[in-house]
């Protein structure tokens, strides 16, 4: 390292890593969306902290609420990926000093309303100054040894699936981010999927109690990486051959003549779930998130040979390993 | 708010505190060092998430190991203060771009280092990149009702006392932030109190275990501020009649023309705990924090008049509701 080129997040993570003596019994890697620890017989705690940087987190056009909101939900997606529900959450915020008295407001209030949508509550937290905006949550849930989907169990014939279309949230970004214009009838789904996320929780609470998911991440930094990741961890392959193109998104990239896979599967801030299923148990896990009010939908599946790629029109292309670079402001 | 003046830390808390929704059944109100719920017959899990922001918080000469120990350090005093052993920790980074490998190693070490010292461990966490540096980390723990110390405890007549000497962090860093200077023996001391700060977790611990501490606070916003706070939390005043100023932190007063006084009370960055205690239990109490390899030095006492003062010399003064300013840099 000369230190002009900024280290990647995967790397940076390793380092740290190395510095750090193991706790022993973990049910989950380092690596995994969220930390755990066994508490008594059979039972986890499970954590999470991330946080939301205004410089990379923030699109233009999203209020202080939705950060604020979206600093929660993007905890929350990695606790629906492992299918629990979070309890309570913590909010330590960086505050730039020229916030008035009516941003703080509206950062309590999107807090609040992303807490009690999935059913938690912000029980604490604290506030510093700072140049950027940061607000970084921590969550606590409970869950029970042998519910919790890692990122490690996927195995070769495993059904690969989504909880939702893909393409929106990359349409949307270019909307607010490079200015693009959208038909009236689409733009507002395509700014809302960036500005309004929601993660699938009760998605992701359903599928655990199935027993038949073999392992699960969220599609934050992109479907790409996500099935990436999932391949690391597993050391498995997949092929993806029926990606779920978002309607909006599909006319979006007609009209400027984009790419619509790019879209999909390299779009990131997008908080699908992404799961790989036991084929005899698809019909329940199906069912499950049906009945949880969501869908689920087959992609692809797993492969021994260890390599990610789409299969389309009878041709078969390599997915890169590409993920979501966060927007940088100026 | 006319935006130029910045929001205090209250007032930004109390704000986004009447956004939320209360959780029913909390062990702690709000604002106390932690925060807890209940999760089974009678047992607590404990949280706690505070941020250190390199402008406020890393003064000169203190380097990104000691940052990352120092981020650690912060949040167990919270613990300390509440007389819970931390089990786990998560560490979110926002990361300058320009940090080099070196840099990311010395955080690792930091966080592992400072974690081990109190018996934790880190695993888990999240990186991004920021303009500042932020180490945001959260603990969990657990407890029990009843061994829990809250702010809110104080009754008339109890004895106020410290776990140590105060004055050494404000001299300390007087010297690293305005460069005065130092005589060679208390230099390395005074500097090591703000670069090496220790929290008081075995003394926390072991005053939770008698049973006879009615409140608890920890002195990182300083002494002064602390007393206040039990003061608000507990609707009493203090009298503090013997306050135990560091041997170093008067010799630097007495060579620069200091008030002594004002070092120990408003200097802030000192992680000692501020208790009350039952008469009838002083022994109990004196005896267990001894036990436990430290010390605990009676200061004052507790008074039905809500007036936090200072009695030196048979006159009595004010103690004013004066924190610790995080220092800013540039």
């Amino acid at each position: 390292m000369n230190g002009s080129e900024p280290l990647g997040e995967r790397r940076i993570i390793r380092i740290i890593q190395e510095q750090l003596e193991v706790m022993a019994g973990l049910p989950l890697g380092f690596g995994d969306d969220v930390s755990a620890i066994s508490i008594d017989d059979g039972r986890l705690a499970v954590l999470k902290a991330d946080m939301l940087v205004g410089k990379t987190d923030i699109p233009p056009g999203m209020s202080v609420r939705q950060a604020a909101r979206k600093a929660v939900v993007m905890n929350v997606s990695d606790f629906a990926a492992k299918g629990v529900e979070p309890l309570v959450i913590l909010a330590s915020l960086g505050l730039p000093r020229e916030l008035g008295e009516d941003d703080v407001r509206e950062i309590g209030r999107g807090l609040n309303e992303a807490a009690r949508e999935y059913g938690a509550y912000v029980i604490g937290g604290d506030t510093n100054e700072s140049s950027d905006l940061i607000i970084s949550c921590s969550l606590l849930g409970f869950s029970e040894e042998g519910r919790l989907i890692s990122r490690c169990g996927a195995k070769p014939g495993d059904i690969v699936a989504v909880t939702g279309e893909f393409g929106r949230t990359a349409a949307g970004l270019k909307i607010l981010m490079e200015g693009l214009s959208a038909p009236e009838e689409i733009e507002e789904p395509l700014r809302e999927a960036v500005l309004m996320p929601k993660a699938r929780l009760r998605e992701g609470v359903a599928l655990s109690g199935t027993g038949v998911v073999t392992s699960s991440i969220d599609s934050s930094d992109g479907l790409a990486w996500s099935l990436h990741e999932l391949s690391d961890a597993s050391r498995v392959g997949f092929t993806i051959d029926s990606l779920p193109i978002a309607e909006e998104a599909l006319e979006f990239a007609g009209i400027h003549g984009l790419d619509p896979w790019e879209l999909a599967l390299y779009g990131g801030e997008e908080y699908e779930l992404v799961v790989t299923v036991r084929p005899d148990g698809w019909g329940e896990a199906e069912a499950a998130v049906r009945e949880a009010g969501g869908s689920l939908l087959r992609i692809g599946v797993v492969t021994e040979e260890v390599r990610v790629e789409l299969r389309v029109d009878g041709e078969t292309r390599p997915i890169e390993r590409r993920g979501w670079e966060h927007f940088k402001m100026g």
